[in-house]
């Protein structure tokens, strides 16, 4: 088998057979294919696309390149949760203790966040004492005592992955929906579970601008997995303007705190009351996915998820405390109100900017060597829908400096677009495949 | 700049601006640029193109990455000549005395032959005694005593193209009109002629199988050339069947010598003529192509082109007795004719093919250290539109052994393919533009 001959197939639109992926991927691992053949392999299949087969032989090749999670010492249906990234989601944080509340394991890995979107990881580190850093058997310990747990990806999982994504980010081939979706679902699998269930985002603050692509990137991951011999499901999610109402770090700890008292934002609300019944539903915890939601719903009112998200804090060393006083969360020296002066409905929100904006007052990382702050950040008051009256607030600036502040106060109004005519709101979910 | 940002430029189907260019050549030339981002650039550029501004910036890129050849010593239009490669292609042997005899300065640089086509300095290497590596100084005095000199092409002209092409050549991204167009017209251009006439082939003997693709060569090398400040003509021949009748190089060499004598095969003789005939356009010498043509026809049949020739090869160190006496060149041990078994029309000759069992016999090189046989190769005797009785020859094999003439003998016979309908001969050229 000649390297060249593959890059020529794809480039000619052929399909690569399953052992020509595992040639390519395993060789590409182990350093004996060089990075010129395979960028320029990457860049063909930006083009010409993958099969749904040729996309499952990535998958599992990258898989087997590393260390898979072993999570059978854990009794019942494990199944994970993967966001492709959006401005303001702390999905997982009301999500997650929902769900092991309502008896499934929880054994999850996650990242950091880069960019404009923030990394479940660096939200739950604002709240004092928190640890990400999991020893294997504290990992299954804790998932046996109070059924979750929370740890940063290990650097053994698919190395094929990080390779190539490496490669992929300075050759301009990482928006291929088959390479995307291979990247992701390679790591759901490595990491054990048996069930995944999707949030993939679309609209301006989503990697996917477009509904339709995100719906093909949902697809093609749903087929991945399912050829793979798990169940995974997909929820598509709007990201056309923030989650719930913060961004920033200790901000959404807090909004998530909220939600799990049964008193956050309804997008929010909603978005882990349907992704959570499509986890009970794969784990075989209720026959719909509506009646899954309505015990997650249950499990939110009656506050057992936030007793369980108390129990998660304590045993990954966190305050547990800031449950019932958020003011031991970080909180920034500078907080400012942004004022309307224009009056309005809101017709629409610029998410991804003001997902840059709260990177810019230091929330986020541009490079994952960057530190993070997690005090700052911003709390909108508007959402589309919304009329705004000329001296109302918009919004709260959590900056450290009131020359950022200030910066950030002109850059947020400019995210805001009026218009004389009411507009409705716009629907959160738009399809579950 | 940042090349990643030039890569999703073309990825998306952008324009390159000049300065992006030479940014991106002179950075891959000097090494500050890795492979891998350079390949990723190419199988975009192979999928979306160029516009003749950009491959006429990438071309002068090329150019100034290496020593350019001053022509200026030497007097007069020096018009110089390419061939896009094909079987049987002596052309250059026979057209460039004509041009020097008609008093345009002949000071070419030429190249070696790689696969199914051969190379114009491996056939004058077959003449007993020539020698191709000329010093600066003899290339000039050279042409100032008898009006041309062929020398082998040197390594300092053109080092991106040199690194750009062996890294295409991995990476299945040779096959792209602006970058093939580029590359050949960087050579031109730093060989440093004013003016530079182009047989650009087209069929199955041909690099560009289809006749739109080698249109599409032809108008993009003409254009660069053209925009680059010098005078570019090309004339697109046929390459559905080998040119004149002899394949392989010291058959070759004679067979030029004959048409030098005004005896050679009548397609040869006519791309020669129409050659030449730009040629004397390009250089002033005539007012128009057929008045050119004229010339060249008249500087054959008078025998002046056979002498130029001659003393030609006197000048480069070889025997020049062989135009008198052909058993001089190199001859095969073992000579074989193959008889039709079959009789008909001749409808179609593999030229490719023919090529290749040429090469086979070892007249050519599948890796640029193999070894040269200057005395085997293939005369045929049979071309499109002739008519075969059985028992008829329809061909002669020159070979090392019995064994490989007896399996030439079978692989040429299944190269022609005949109907028992008349064929109309083909026409040779098919356009000049």
């Amino acid at each position: 088998m000649r390297v060249y001959d593959l890059i020529w197939k794809k480039r000619e639109g052929k399909e690569l057979t399953k052992a020509e992926i595992d040639f390519l991927i395993a060789g590409y691992a182990k350093g004996e294919i060089p990075d010129y053949q395979m960028s320029a392999w990457c860049m063909a299949v930006y083009f010409k696309g993958m099969s749904f087969e040729e996309a499952t032989a990535l998958t599992l090749a990258m898989v087997n390149s590393g260390r898979q999670v072993d999570l059978s010492r854990i009794n019942g249906t494990k199944v994970d949760k993967h966001s492709t990234g959006g401005v303001g989601d702390k999905t997982s944080l009301v999500l997650l203790p929902a769900v092991a509340a309502a008896g499934i394991p929880v054994a999850k890995m996650s990242g950091r966040g880069l960019g404009h979107t923030g990394g479940t990881l660096d939200k739950l580190e604002s709240i004092p004492g928190f640890k990400t850093a999991i020893d294997p058997e504290q990992f299954f310990r804790q998932v046996e005592q109070i059924g979750m747990v929370l740890a940063g990806q290990t650097a053994d999982l698919v190395p094929a992955d990080k390779k190539l994504y490496a490669l992929r980010d300075l050759t301009a081939t990482v928006e291929s929906i088959p390479l995307i979706a291979s990247s992701i679902v390679s790591k759901k699998l490595a990491s054990g579970a048996d069930a995944v269930v999707l949030d993939v985002k679309y609209g301006d603050g989503a990697f996917m601008n477009q509904y339709q692509a995100a719906l093909e990137l949902a697809q093609t991951m749903v087929e991945i997995g399912n050829r793979s011999g798990r169940r995974f499901k997909a929820v598509l999610s709007s990201m056309e303007q923030p989650l719930g109402m913060a961004i920033g770090n200790s901000l959404e700890v807090a909004e998530a705190i909220t939600t799990l008292k049964g008193n956050g934002p309804a997008d929010l609300t909603e978005l882990c009351t349907v992704l959570g019944g499509v986890m009970l539903w794969l784990a075989g915890k209720a026959d719909t996915i509506d009646a899954g939601s309505e015990i997650i719903s249950e499990i939110i009112y009656s506050g057992k998820g936030l007793q369980k998200f108390q129990e998660f804090v304590q045993a990954q060393g966190g305050n547990s405390l800031v449950v019932d006083e958020p003011d031991l969360l970080p909180r920034a020296k500078v907080i400012k109100k942004v004022i309307a002066d224009q009056e309005g409905w809101v017709e629409r929100i610029s998410c991804r900017e003001l997902g840059l904006i709260s990177m810019r007052l230091g929330s986020g990382r541009t490079k994952l060597e960057d530190v993070i702050y997690p005090e700052v950040g911003i709390v909108i008051n508007k959402k589309v829908g919304d009329y705004i009256k000329a001296g109302e607030v918009i919004a709260e600036i959590h900056a450290l400096t009131e020359t950022a502040a200030d910066l950030a106060t002109t850059e947020i109004r400019d995210c805001y677009l009026l218009t004389q005519q009411p507009v409705a709101k716009p629907e959160l979910i738009k399809a579950i495949i």
